[in-house]
């Protein structure tokens, strides 16, 4: 079984209300989780929401990470997705929950794009262009069928218990 | 018990490579998507990668859609995470199963920011920013305290059947 990708899914509660409602403190923890965790950063878009709260992005090569902070709960959800053997997404959940004075956490890993076949399967295999071009697209004539709807399971986050270990705090610059 | 956001994620398989190759085809379709689903849209930000695959997120005032492609396995994840009542995340996913012609499909739902609580959780609720300000920051002196390192759960993605019914194509405009 192989998997294309690897998903982190952090739970981040009774955070520093503060530091949650400031953009440049959660952009900054995000930017550098992203450096600490070896990957290429493409893109930042970070916004401030009335009257609180911030959502951002950083867009790196090896997929992305996401935030949304609720800083009147003192919570904010957090995802690393990513893809390849380089990046440390781990590294990345460890400094979140510090800068962002996390004092419980859980995490749970999914892993996306899921195949069944043994063989390792490059991200990026030598000759896949060409293969892509030859994919023959399946036309199928439908009239007006509609979309087939997918079940959805609806299933809670898990929560791994965390030890109510104080957290070390280093002052976010800026 | 409440949550503070609704996280679709989205499997989708056997999908149309040249849909998942094409820059403009991801990001019209996302868009579009957010907008079916009555996102309101913050910002765009979609990336192609050499050689192949696509890389974007729709920021919105609800949270975030997010979407990597692996033409060259015909995969797509998505991500459609959103809070409050007035988005429609499955229209969004829905859309999106059509526009890239995805023959099989998962959908798993996650509830981010659960609470133990029996009462309602506004988003936004009024008095909440003066409340910020007032929460007591635990100053707990650290000397070099490792992290705490909350152990990470390795779950599958949960694999919903979906029967291979044809989905119906909508010929994607550009």
């Amino acid at each position: 079984m192989q998997a294309l990708g690897r998903h982190l899914l952090l739970e981040l509660f009774d955070c520093d209300a503060e530091a949650l409602n400031s953009l440049e403190t959660v952009k900054a923890s995000m930017v550098e989780a992203a450096k600490r965790a070896q990957a290429t950063i493409v893109d930042v878009v970070f916004h401030e929401f009335n009257p609180f709260g911030i959502s951002g992005v950083v867009v790196i090569a090896e997929s992305h990470l996401a935030i949304h902070t609720w800083p009147e709960y003192r919570y904010a959800a957090v995802d690393v997705f990513s893809c390849g053997d380089v990046l440390q997404p781990q590294t990345a959940a460890n400094y979140l929950v510090e800068q962002l004075g996390a004092c419980r956490a859980s995490v749970v890993e999914l892993q996306r794009g899921i195949f069944l076949q043994a063989a390792p399967m490059p991200h990026k295999p030598s000759g896949a262009k060409a293969a892509i071009a030859k994919v023959p697209v399946t036309k199928v004539p439908v009239a007006k069928v509609p979309v087939a709807r997918a079940p959805v399971a609806r299933a809670p986050v898990a929560r791994v218990p965390v030890a109510r270990v104080p957290v070390a705090r280093v002052p976010v610059g800026g």
